[in-house]
């Protein structure tokens, strides 16, 4: 869990970023619903920088918020992207299947990816938008496993450091690597780790 | 619709795509769910071209398989993108929301965008990986109006034009720029239209 925090995010949460009540950060105006052109580039090109000295064949993600931020990375770094998807899509045989339980939906959901995608050997760098308590992260490195393949580093802009994520995914022995990272959003109130 | 074809990605389709029974067209290995970079670099360069005469605010999409391409034409053109979501977020009030019947999935969705990031007056580009018969692009040509904004153009990856979507778009007058159509499916046959 790296709390090296890249500013230029720091500051357009602090800008735009609004807290809920329950722990729950809105990021839609920049990130999960419109997309800030400017902020994506400059972050794609923070996980650029953070993943530099890593082998990467090719770049993972969960639909659909992860999307952007992997897509932008493989424009970038010139490497394939794919995203996993939610449900199993009835055109698509010979898949791999995890299951994931979201605490934020109260409810587990099924995370596949065709075998053709992922193949044996491969490095995966895994990009999402948030990390919580890690369970969609956890499900893609099952994922990565079951084909073969080897996680060599996960990107997430936003870490909620008080869900313990990435304190889990570090004690499984992966490189964490989240743009801003959030130690609290206690009385609706956005506080960083330091 | 436009029969003006983009040729590197007919090649593509000619070399990666594949037909199955009932008109299904499988791109999945370059655009669905893994993303070759430099064809869809190379996609959003032609639909920077194409739509090179028009004004955009705003890029807008339908998640989740239309992220990629939006977000990378954003990332060209400098402009925000705004993806619509196929369920309300339990997190949004203040939504604009319109029904659009499936006929791959023989069911209705609610496709749903933030009041906030649709304001009144602006210039909508929106792009979609498929273009069928068109309904999903109808339904988010109702939001955009809901919100007094205005489609001035309409960009597809490929376009199944015997389902007749394109047409019914042009109809409505709508500019249509689709960078592969495709005539027929018949016989697990892919024919592109001339």
């Amino acid at each position: 869990m790296s709390t090296n925090q890249f500013l230029p995010l720091v500051e357009k949460i602090k800008t735009e970023g609004k807290c809920l009540e329950g722990g729950i950060l809105k990021v839609d105006s920049f990130i999960n619903h419109q997309i800030d052109p400017i902020m994506l580039q400059l972050m794609c090109e923070e996980f650029a920088r953070r993943f530099s000295n890593v082998h990467v064949d090719k770049i993972m993600t969960i639909e659909a918020s992860g999307i952007a931020p992997a897509v932008v990375l493989g424009y970038l770094l010139k490497k394939p992207v794919v995203f996993a998807k939610k449900k199993k899509p009835s055109t698509m045989a010979n898949m791999l299947t995890t299951e994931v339980y979201s605490f934020t939906k109260q409810k587990s959901y099924t995370v596949c990816c065709s075998k053709e995608f992922i193949k044996e050997g491969e490095d995966i760098l895994f990009i999402d938008d948030f990390l919580a308590n890690g369970n969609a992260a956890k499900g893609m490195i099952e994922l990565v496993e079951k084909a073969g393949a080897k996680i060599v580093g996960m990107g997430f802009l936003v870490e909620k450091a008080f869900q313990n994520g990435g304190q889990m995914l570090e004690k499984l022995g992966h490189r964490v690597e989240s743009l801003a990272v959030i130690e609290s959003l206690d009385n609706c109130t956005i506080t960083f780790k330091e």
